[in-house]
């Protein structure tokens, strides 16, 4: 009986916070590095560019050889080597001399300065220079980009494409990330089938599953589904070998009363029942213990009641092993309509947030209708001691967008 | 020579557009389906409840047994079965009995209301009742989730996991969804090496490569990569077989002057060339081209220009293919300082945007400097016939963020 000592959705909060995490590493080859979390310092290993390089396909030449060009006072330089990316000249230029070269191409000893191909002529083996042009024309310098022992990035930066490019030009091929989490879930009811058009009596379709698969796949991790009826045997095997090998592990159903509280029952069992029972709707039968050292969500059978607590307790939690600390990040608008909420209790209802106007709307269905996750974009979260909006007052929202780490 | 008839980058985006798309699709496990695009309306195949069921821990019961009870004038009703979710009682409930029944099981025939566990007492094989329920009071209806035969969700959407969740109630195991795009990548360059701390004389380490890995991710597509030396028989061959397997190719590399617009004399022999030269800033050096019907994008070397070029006209192309239609979301904000840009050029130019000062900063560095991307988190767009922009005025941001679909 969760009754008795049912807690609010803050200090349910602090009890989860509370588990001390033990984030883990692993390397993983660059490439593979996208939408990962670092967890190492990148610190540039190599200068970027490694040498002076031409920044433009043209002649490289010694600034002052052409100082006192002029369209009536040009002055020829010959043309004695040629270079392209990826080789070099093994000329050391002299003064009335020029060498082709091509963009990104090392700049010849000697050399100072790279004149455009597109701003001078060439003929019988020389170019024709009309103007001068500064020290370092048109040259990338040696570090200008990433200078070696520079710290270009730090642990917990979420890698994007463009990280990995730098990191590349660091000098590294692998990199050190926090381990996705691996997230066992057990699905418990024997009343729950596999999505099909024929049903048996009694029978409901596992839509949880797939829900599952999804957010756990948002919260950048990796998760292992399992199905059990309830019976408590079974479910207690299925725990035991799942906080052995996962870094949490989620239940969904067998949370409220008339299962005999089958899950919590053996959690207790087991291990530790820390929260049972939450003054939150939707949502209240929800647990979380711990067993074996391994955390324990029991979230309800209830589609709607999962997904807001996963939402408001697990997705959080699963991200903070890999480091990533993400807080609600609510907002505050106006009410288009009334919210009915409890004052006792903390409401999480479903809604649609208009941008352009900054104004929220509750939308209306019965409990329960799962899917009314489709038809809003937001929560309103109305507080204990909040109880009723009206239309026209400020309420809190988080958007959906929000929850998500990109 | 591209410089003859260099496009505007709004042609060169209309050219790109004229590209006839043929997208493909296939059918997946739905537990594969987040972050997928679906291909097929999901009309509902099943009711969802597929029975009227109990949204209660309590007993099922006939609401007119208990019309005038009170608590002076309690009614007893006589357990005569109990029903667990997944099972069904075969008890036609007549008045005066009750029969016992879980949250999600199926409504007893003959019964027509729930009383809640919570609400009464029991003792002695009966209930005591001391007030009267409505109809249907805490029974959760067939269909007023889903409906059989409703449309939920049509062609297009991109899933998320609540949709999966919803598609799997409404009887669906496979769901069809556009394929992911196969994108071949060729990178040519002999300068070009893997990350390492010890490279030769005029060499660089490939970067572009990580970059690609990533933006092809994150355009939900996936990308095959090959290196390629600048040899023109080599690259030929490599474009003929890219063209081959993959729905859109894109070469890095080789679309300048001095190495002989090798890749872009390739694909004229082999095909047609469309674009070849974009007065753009940067990025110039853009090429697009046909070859066998399938489109080859033609990007820089430098990591710079090949970031913008994906981001200004391969990105949503790629997207087009798996059926999203994203257009740039531009946003007018405030120049924070002077933003240089040239009025003959479409200026792509880095920058970040304050949030809650609604005033976008341009980033200074070099032209070339990789490290830019991360010291950003948006592009100023100016137009052609723009100019410079001064500190106060209006101008466009691209933000980063907005270009990625999640």
């Amino acid at each position: 009986m969760y009754h008795s000592n049912m807690l609010n959705a803050e200090k349910t909060r602090e009890l989860i916070e509370e588990f001390k995490i033990t984030v883990e590493k692993e390397i993983i080859d660059l490439k593979d590095g996208n939408s990962r979390i670092l967890a190492q310092e990148i610190i540039v290993m190599v200068d970027v560019p490694p040498f002076n390089r031409s920044a433009m396909d043209g002649y490289a030449i010694i600034a002052d050889d052409v100082s006192t060009t002029s369209e009536s006072n040009p002055k020829y330089l010959e043309i004695v080597d040629e270079v392209g990316a990826g080789s070099i000249s093994n000329h050391h230029l002299k003064l009335g001399e020029a060498i082709q070269i091509a963009t990104g191409a090392q700049m010849p000893s000697g050399a100072d300065a790279i004149i455009m191909e597109e701003d001078i002529e060439s003929y019988n083996g020389k170019i024709k220079v009309e103007s001068p042009v500064s020290y370092n024309n048109d040259v990338a310098l040696i570090g200008e980009d990433l200078k070696k022992g520079e710290i270009i990035l730090s642990e917990g930066q979420i890698l994007g494409p463009h990280h990995l490019s730098v990191i590349a030009s660091a000098g590294y091929k692998e990199i050190t990330v926090f381990k996705k989490p691996d997230i066992g879930v057990i699905i418990t009811g024997n009343e729950l089938v596999e999505p099909s058009i024929n049903i048996k009596p009694g029978m409901i379709i596992n839509s949880n599953k797939y829900a599952l698969y999804g957010v756990i796949e948002d919260s950048k991790a990796v998760s292992y589904v399992k199905q059990c009826p309830d019976n408590k045997e079974e479910l207690m095997n299925h725990v035991i070998e799942a906080v052995k090998k996962y870094d949490a592990v989620i239940t969904t159903g067998g949370t409220a009363i008339s299962k005999g509280d089958l899950i919590v029952g053996i959690v207790e069992e087991l291990g530790e029942v820390r929260v049972h029972g939450v003054s939150m709707k939707p949502g209240k039968p929800f647990g979380f213990g711990i067993v074996d050292k391994t955390p324990v969500f029991m979230l309800s059978g209830y589609p709607v009641a999962v997904a807001v607590q996963y939402d408001m307790f697990v997705r959080n939690f699963i991200l903070k092993l890999q480091n990533i600390h993400k807080k609600m990040d609510m907002i505050t608008v106006i009410a288009g309509e009334n919210v009915r909420s409890s004052p006792d209790k903390y409401n999480v209802i479903r809604a649609n947030f208009k941008e352009d106007e900054g104004i929220v709307y509750p939308i209306r269905t019965k409990a329960g209708i799962n899917k009314s996750v489709l038809m809003s974009n937001c929560y309103i979260i109305a507080e204990e001691g909040v109880g009723m909006i009206k239309k026209g007052e400020k309420c809190n929202i988080l958007k959906y967008s929000s929850l998500k780490v990109c």
